[in-house]
């Protein structure tokens, strides 16, 4: 099924379900269960732990006045129809990156990531400090979302390859895996690039229908099997610096709920987003060392590869900046990121740099 | 006052209002205030904030059934006496540095920051998913307080000279506000190091009773007017790499919160310590451009006296290991930082070099 044909149909058997909903007993009574879909299949490592957090939260929190209802991706519809299920009425919020959704409007993008753009700590402070989060709200309008980050993956990991990658032109022809900008930028390198969910990307591999592959960082990486089919990964990327993922309710839906329920769900996306981020961090290190165990060959793209990703990104940035929201979103992006950027490696950096040196 | 004569007259003085709020009618009916003491003077950039944020969610989440009631430095306690005004029952909660109460347990330290430490990031891998939160908790148990995370000021500055530090030995006699582990570390340097709160550092810099002090970062620090004084600053120090702030509940009072209420205060608090980070990240930036162009300037500690920070650290850090539980939380945090760092030098670490290589 198609996006649209998807949306066409929802629309309809969304609103009758949606009204069902709303005037049943439960809701008379002050309690409510809403329904989350997500993008993520149940057992994808990190993000669906942090859509579950975020429905646990929600739902403790709000001492029974509030279920979350997790459906992950093909359970009430699949990963890339959450967008449509939600703003139909189908469903009342999901959990998912809003990458995915830039066929919807490419500013989506940066509320997941774009290439070369922010890590995951300057993606909060934009987001919480500089306008990001007022921009996001912004593009909820135009769908009827209501928008919050509510995860994020860190810095991912430059992917699994068949063979080593030498130089630019090893892109060509290449059949690879990457959503949102990034994989529009590697398209214009000459690959042919699918979007793919995280839950069909190791049959894909498998079968030779790709020839690689990137999904998050060793830790989920691990737990999706990559490392049974190829030995060849790169640790650093290009295209996701610190991925955030998205929690969208319903704007009826979120409109309808006391302010003490909306506090509870913006409090409960923003706490996930902390906890999902400290949580891949930590889970990666040791994966890692199990991958290298287990044979993987770790490696980094040499610099005439990072250029010719630099020029695409630009690129790919550069088409979009006709539109006048991505334009607005992109520049109040840069902004933060080169501010705050600049005081980190004054104080962080170069205190990594002495703690490294002074104490090994 | 000294600390132990206030703990002996607030216990028999708190235990008695205690008992007077609970019995208080507000309780009865399901609603209830409590009082939280902090840290900080009223004025305090960023710190302050961050109670309050955490203040304002509780309050918000919780529907009307919890009223956050934020008392300020001096205004109920002195700003180091909030550690013995909740353990006693005289306020509910604080919010502050918990390295201001290593006299009552040194393990204290590694909550805030200790020299050659753990940054935000790192703190908050070890603190949601590696065991810190549980430490916390047993060093709580201890003196009958529930504790959480509830902001982090990101990496501290090295702080502010009269004179320019060229080598180890210009720390011989010098009058410095440090507290903590940190100011441990250079009292062993031969400073000597003087713990005052925040609202009392600039008339102690002014009036020459000290030579000079750290506080915060450039956002912070130009609002307490340091710049006024003296026009040297350090902008990386080895003290704190990531100052974690804390709230912590009387014990007695969280538990007899309900689960919903419990949870509230756990998220709102762990909400607390992104929002706060971004917050101060965001900041500081900017104000370290201000400060240079009003003719601060801005430098690097040499070499040499990272080398003698990191021995008289290590020193501090041994001094300590007799104490068992203060040995499980150092193990815990550094095994934890290692773990994690590894993965972050080798992705985000690798992608910012590559991003400012390729697009400058």
């Amino acid at each position: 099924m198609d996006r649209r044909s998807f949306l066409t149909k929802s629309t309809i058997g969304g609103a009758a379900a949606g009204a069902a909903a709303l005037a049943a007993p439960a809701y008379a009574q002050g309690n409510r269960t809403l329904t989350m879909v997500t993008t993520w299949g149940r057992g994808l490592a990190g993000v669906h732990d942090s859509a579950q957090r975020v429905a646990d939260s929600i739902t403790a929190m709000s001492d029974g006045q509030l279920t979350v209802d997790l459906k992950a991706a093909g359970e009430l519809v699949g990963a890339f129809e959450v967008f449509d299920a939600v703003t139909s009425g189908q469903a009342d919020m999901y959990h998912g990156a809003d990458y995915y959704f830039v066929g919807q409007h490419p500013g989506y993008a940066f509320f997941t990531a774009v290439p070369f753009g922010m890590t995951a700590q300057e993606l909060a402070n934009w987001y919480y400090h500089a306008g990001g989060m007022e921009l996001h709200d912004e593009l909820g309008q135009i769908f009827g979302l209501k928008s919050f980050l509510g995860g994020n993956t860190g810095a991912q990991a430059g992917g699994w390859y068949r063979q080593e990658i030498s130089s630019p032109e090893d892109f060509q022809g290449l059949k690879f895996r990457m959503p949102g900008l990034g994989g529009q930028a590697l398209g214009k390198m000459g690959a042919s690039v699918q979007n793919l969910p995280g839950s069909e990307v190791y049959q894909a591999l498998a079968s030779g229908a790709i020839d690689g592959t990137e999904w998050i960082g060793p830790w989920a990486d691990e737990k999706a099997g990559f490392q049974e089919i190829t030995k060849t990964y790169y640790t650093a990327g290009f295209h996701e610096p610190g991925a955030g993922l998205s929690v969208a309710t319903n704007r009826d839906v979120f409109e309808s709920l006391t302010p003490a329920q909306q506090k509870i769900i913006e409090i409960a996306s923003a706490e996930a987003h902390q906890w999902n981020l400290a949580q891949f961090l930590t889970e990666n290190g040791t994966a890692l060392q199990r991958l290298q165990s287990g044979g993987v060959t770790v490696r980094e793209f040499p610099d005439s590869v990072w250029d010719a990703m630099g020029t695409a990104s630009r690129e790919v940035l550069d088409e979009n900046m006709g539109d006048e929201l991505f334009k607005r979103i992109h520049d109040s992006a840069m902004e933060s990121m080169r501010a705050s950027s600049n005081w980190l490696t004054r104080s962080e950096g170069a205190y990594r740099s002495q703690r490294d040196r002074v104490m090994g």
